[in-house]
């Protein structure tokens, strides 16, 4: 069968098959937002990847060079941030193509090692390739105490489902670059596409607060990264539609384009904030925790509920739709074109 | 300027540049086989990083996925191997492309995930995303105490330039499999060129003799290796060419080639052994420990000088030759098709 055929999800289920049992210091091993080692009694090391690919995770018509490497660093910065981390130390591999200029290259590691900087971590090693395709992958690593370490499980009935910052924007943007969008909200929702901001310093506040039982960063969108923890902890979910924070740079780009701004706030992706599942009588301690370390807004936009209750969106109306899990998937059907 | 125009080595260059200083727990960071990090007073974390690129480092037609996982595993082992290090953790990060069966994909992840249990390390994490290329990408993580890790810096003059195994092999494999050479030497060869066999067991066996000063692993070629101890030490070698071990089968294949057997021992590479410099006196303790912990022979091929007196190979006419590095380099003139 194609990898195609399969989709993404179904071809990492075939993969996990494959590896057998990891090594006893393995705390949280493939499956969550990044793996979790034990280093030591009192640290454990957190490692993840990722790669962003020419004409895939970007077109070099339409982002700088030292866009491309910040961005390469906040996608990773963000899934360490997703399990209250602090981002270390980075290993950069690239696949570079012949006849690329060397100030690209430059200009790229400038940028990703700037970005992790302002997050506390250093590029400490990586690789040079050559290849047909430019491909710049990036493993970083983080450390944690132990006992603060969130995880996609954990999450129970009655528990807040919250989000911090704001839905939608960098998928606006993203369709704002490719339809040629003008005006100032476009270039704001724009600039939320290329630059996002990893929630670092929100993430390490949140599990320092020990008030969060689970955390995921939004990367394939936000009802299917909730999805993500539904299906880890093995709960459902009521999110209520009038509740999603969306910017108004963001509803008046989705109406420039056409588009239902709570869609893109759902399924668009790439937005990088976090989706913190806590205790409902947590909720206002985690706020004012939030926007004291990081000045960054939280927002309650559901309910986690039992797994026989399935997962919902409520509008104004009270009626309910199923929250479809209408994300990113990298091979199948879903796949878009960017 | 285009970056074949520079070489790898320039553009590495270049790249550090950029990097700015790294965070006070990076012991040791871009430039050696491994970068390595305090992670708590009594360990150090190793990581290193290598990708295969399909059409330059392996052709579908002459590997098996599973050949391919394990090799994308090795050449990564080698380089924990390399600072005498215990490998452990592993993120794999892969660029599949369409049309690719699920099934190669498995195979592939069953023999990297065999490979690195062989040698006690599991993956731990990793990353999925389409590409018009396949590129395999792996980090691997390794553990070791402070005290033990080895460097390429540290040689000092009159030191024993010592070399695991033997050397040759896998170059004349790589030839013998595009030049389909037929019977069982140019199959033994083409074995050590598929499926490489990294000195784990050997380089953490040298390491906790703490008898060895300086430590690398035989990617590039042994010349160029070498010369990439000679630059970290500020060091100079000579090496005598009846010295160098080189196999029956690695002979009989390069006679077949037309090759000279000693060119590909100095600049074959590939040959994933381990080049260990230590005290003149230490030799004997060295090989002794070396076969008791791994079974895997010692020799000596020369002797560290100093700086000043260059590097050179001598034959055994007593005539001396410039140690020329003519190993691989990804980008530049030196780039060979493969």
């Amino acid at each position: 069968m194609q990898i195609q055929e399969l989709g993404e999800f179904a071809l990492i289920e075939r993969i996990l098959r494959q590896l057998g049992p990891g090594n006893s210091s393995v705390v949280v091993g493939p499956g969550d937002d990044t793996a979790v080692m034990q280093v030591s009694p009192g640290a454990v090391l957190l490692a993840t990847c990722d790669a962003l690919v020419e004409g895939r995770h970007f077109l070099r018509a339409q982002i700088t060079a030292e866009q491309i490497g910040r961005r390469l660093a906040s996608v990773n910065l963000s899934d360490i941030a997703a399990m209250g981390g602090q981002p270390r130390w980075a290993l950069a591999s690239f696949a570079l193509t012949d006849g690329l200029d060397t100030s690209f290259v430059e200009a790229c590691v400038r940028g990703l090692a700037e970005q992790l900087r302002e997050f506390g971590a250093s590029v400490v090693g990586g690789n040079l390739t050559g290849g047909t395709e430019l491909v710049l992958d990036l493993t970083l690593l983080g450390e944690s105490a132990p006992e603060c370490v969130l995880r996609r499980a954990g999450a129970i009935p009655g528990d807040a489902i919250l989000v911090t910052g704001d839905l939608g924007a960098a998928a606006a943007g993203r369709m704002a670059l490719a339809g040629g969008i003008p005006g100032p909200d476009a270039q704001a929702c724009i600039a939320r596409h290329l630059s996002p901001v990893p929630r670092v310093t929100a993430g390490m506040a949140i599990a320092a607060s020990r008030l969060a039982h689970a955390m995921i960063d939004i990367s394939d969108g936000f009802a299917q990264d909730l999805g993500h923890i539904c299906d880890a902890s093995r709960v459902g979910g009521l999110v209520e539609l009038d509740r999603l924070p969306i910017g108004a740079a963001t509803r008046a780009t989705a109406a420039a384009l056409g588009e239902d701004a709570a869609t893109l706030a759902l399924a668009g992706g790439e937005d990088y904030e976090l989706i913190c599942i806590a205790g409902a009588d947590a909720e206002a301690r985690l706020v004012d925790a939030l926007g004291r370390a990081a000045s960054v807004p939280l927002t309650r936009v559901g309910t986690i509920v039992a797994a026989g209750e399935g997962r919902w969106l409520k509008d104004s109306s009270g009626s309910s739709l199923p929250l479809e899990q209408t994300g990113w998937q990298h091979f199948g059907p879903l796949r878009r074109s960017r």
